[in-house]
């Protein structure tokens, strides 16, 4: 490892440690006085996002960067103003850490609780996107959790400039344990975070399919993201066909590159308007293709793939096989066939006659979201502030020993109080 | 992937999707069948065992297996008993899948679920152990989850004719999934498992450092469990003489080579009675030793590293640098030394008065163990049925599209219900 990487990560690790014993008011009155330092900082924001911009011009130029990366790397005084309301709203969640997950008593007078506890120390790897900064910041600061930012370097000036600000207004509250925020830059950065096991709980990708599978192949750490958004709806034999025509617009429309836009369209065989539901998709500027190779491809585009289905069986199989596991939807009136649809689908997100768009943290009352996770395991779906702590036991008691329960001279009770 | 071990895991993936509308009625049917046919057939699995111990006899006298690891081995009529029983105790439990976390109104007539659910396919490696393959059958049946299991190559026999038994006693039973559980044998499908992240969820070694560690290094999947467990005792300056001692004796010799045994002692150098309570160790049985070497070793032997320290302070940092972050205990008559203490110390179960050995999913009232995990995601500590499942979000409405909550026209009530 790297002598400096190394330097931040050992940093990162204390600074997390000093976390866990933080007050909910000093970690508002944190979020609360980088809002206020961001408000009277922000010309130098935006005068380094314009260089970013400069340079990014440059890149789309030369076809180095595509439209949307650069159109997402603009910061304006709307996103500005989104990002210092989103700290204010992050303070007013509830404090996440030291909730009691049950309390129990093992014997008199040996008691049990389960308490959770921030992760520790989480590195993110996100793409252009300026104000993930200090969405990610602010949830980490909530959670006491420590982290170690690279950004995409396209917008490594804005970056900087954001990070410079949050940590001098850290640097300000009474309290606040030192190194908590850390930023690295290079390509080099990444490939030692990957390696720096000992002192990274976390790892959080946002980015596309090949740097997602990149790192969950080069790491032990444990990875919560999502590679790809294959999402589906399955438009029953009994589905109203102004429902089925509104929800599949929204979902596939509205915003086509996000990760919860649907990517495949399956249609019962014996659904009577499946011909002049897709003359009306193609109306509202979707182009449809029917091609095998489609079924496991994200498009971000107003593309939609469709297959006819002959049941709702072939329609979970379908989805079993080729879905991402991220968020899927039948359009029926049948109750049974829209209740074995959402048991038998294995998806993060199973829906009910909704759009699949429905799919997001702030949607779903969360509040804020870390990002959304296809993974199996510790967090499924949108994140919340919940996937960014973990939990300990303790253990209260006064000289109990193993030996006499073993020999049964003691024995559990085991009641929860 | 070769062609044998790819069948396997396509078959597990498809058992795990139709075991998620497995009922717990059929669950409990299954367990208590495969008690009553392994009560009858438990001279088939004792003959298969002899097998085993007299091919582990020649390795013992070549020194190819350990005692320890050739007393684990042997099945007697004790070790079958507990089996059985924990098959009923497991039937026992309440059904740990389609429980509902929370239900929220998203607006009028739209409605979130968030419900647990399988994780889906597990694949458990274990060493010689003959017992375990038995429960985690049960665990994975309750769980809902499909296994693939490869055991260590000293009970081969013993754990054929186990699961031989448990897989003719689940054809009986009617409506229960074909091909959840699953065996391979040799060393290279352990490398298969570990590439098999399109049909695996997530993988549990039950084994040494080596074998853990080996693991995380060569998979996509998660990975659950732990490598090493350094336990620390510190001994404030305010212990109790008798408690500390008492504390101490349970926590190494009770049995020494548990993971949850105590390795390293720490003492405040302010303990009037260090002296006294380090001889009656000795008189213990136990051997002390005051190295910087044994501070990351696990000796799982009547053997203790010791060292004093200044302040709870410095035993705090010495167990956060040093220890695998499994259970820790403080001897102290210091409430505030013992909160301080308990919130600092980064590891999955911090103890005030107790021993580390209570760190055990049967004493802390889990009915079953999956195994101990260091991990910092997902599930920590002693791992019970929890920690077999996931949850899914379910969304039910009638039509709803996000367009209509991006232009203002509809607004979120995100009330719980």
């Amino acid at each position: 490892m790297n002598k400096e990487f190394l330097e931040i990560a050992k940093n990162a690790k204390i600074a997390s440690i000093n976390a866990q014993k933080l007050s909910n008011d000093i970690k508002n009155q944190a979020l609360k006085t980088i809002a206020k330092k961001l408000e009277e900082n922000k010309e130098e924001v935006f005068a380094a996002n314009k260089q970013d911009m400069k340079e990014a011009e440059e890149l789309l130029k030369k076809g180095e960067i595509s439209q949307s990366m650069y159109n997402r790397l603009k910061l304006d005084e709307n996103k500005m103003r989104d990002m210092i309301q989103g700290l204010i709203d992050i303070s007013e969640l509830p404090d996440p850490v030291n909730k009691k997950i049950f309390e129990r008593e093992l014997d008199k007078g040996l008691i049990l609780t389960k308490v959770t506890c921030p992760i520790g120390v989480l590195g993110i790897i996100f793409e252009a996107r300026p104000d993930v900064i200090s969405q990610i910041s602010a949830l980490a600061i909530k959670s006491s959790n420590a982290v170690i930012l690279k950004g995409g370097k396209e917008s490594i000036n804005t970056n900087k400039s954001i990070l410079g600000i949050i940590n001098s207004a850290l640097d300000s509250v009474e309290g606040f344990p030192k190194n908590m925020l850390n930023q690295v830059f290079s390509r080099d950065d990444v490939k030692e975070m990957l390696e720096a096991d000992k002192y990274i709980d976390l790892i959080i990708p946002r980015g596309g399919n090949s740097l997602v599978q990149f790192i969950k192949s080069n790491t032990k750490i444990p990875v919560l993201g999502h590679a790809d958004g294959i999402c589906h709806i399955f438009v029953d034999e009994s589905a109203d066909f102004d429902m089925a025509k509104k929800v599949i617009i929204d979902a596939k429309t509205q915003y086509p590159s996000a990760c919860n836009a649907v990517e495949t369209l399956l249609i019962s065989d014996k659904f009577s308007k499946a011909e002049e539901l897709l003359k009306e998709l193609e109306n509202a500027g979707i182009k449809l293709i029917s091609n095998p190779e489609s079924w496991h491809k994200e498009y971000s585009d107003k593309i939609l793939a469709y297959k006819y289905v002959s049941s709702v069986g072939e329609a979970i199989e379908h989805i079993n096989e080729y879905g991402s596991g991220h968020t899927e939807s039948i359009i029926t009136s049948d109750k049974n066939n829209a209740e074995l649809f959402m048991d038998m689908v294995d998806s993060a997100g199973v829906y009910h006659n909704a759009s699949t768009r429905f799919a997001d943290g702030f949607r779903y009352g969360f509040g804020a979201e870390v990002g959304i996770s296809t993974n199996k395991t510790h967090a499924r779906g949108p994140v919340g502030m919940d996937g960014l702590v973990i939990y300990k036991y303790k253990l209260r008691g006064s000289g109990d020993t193993v030996i006499d329960y073993v020999k049964g001279e003691k024995h559990f009770t085991h009641k929860d109080l």
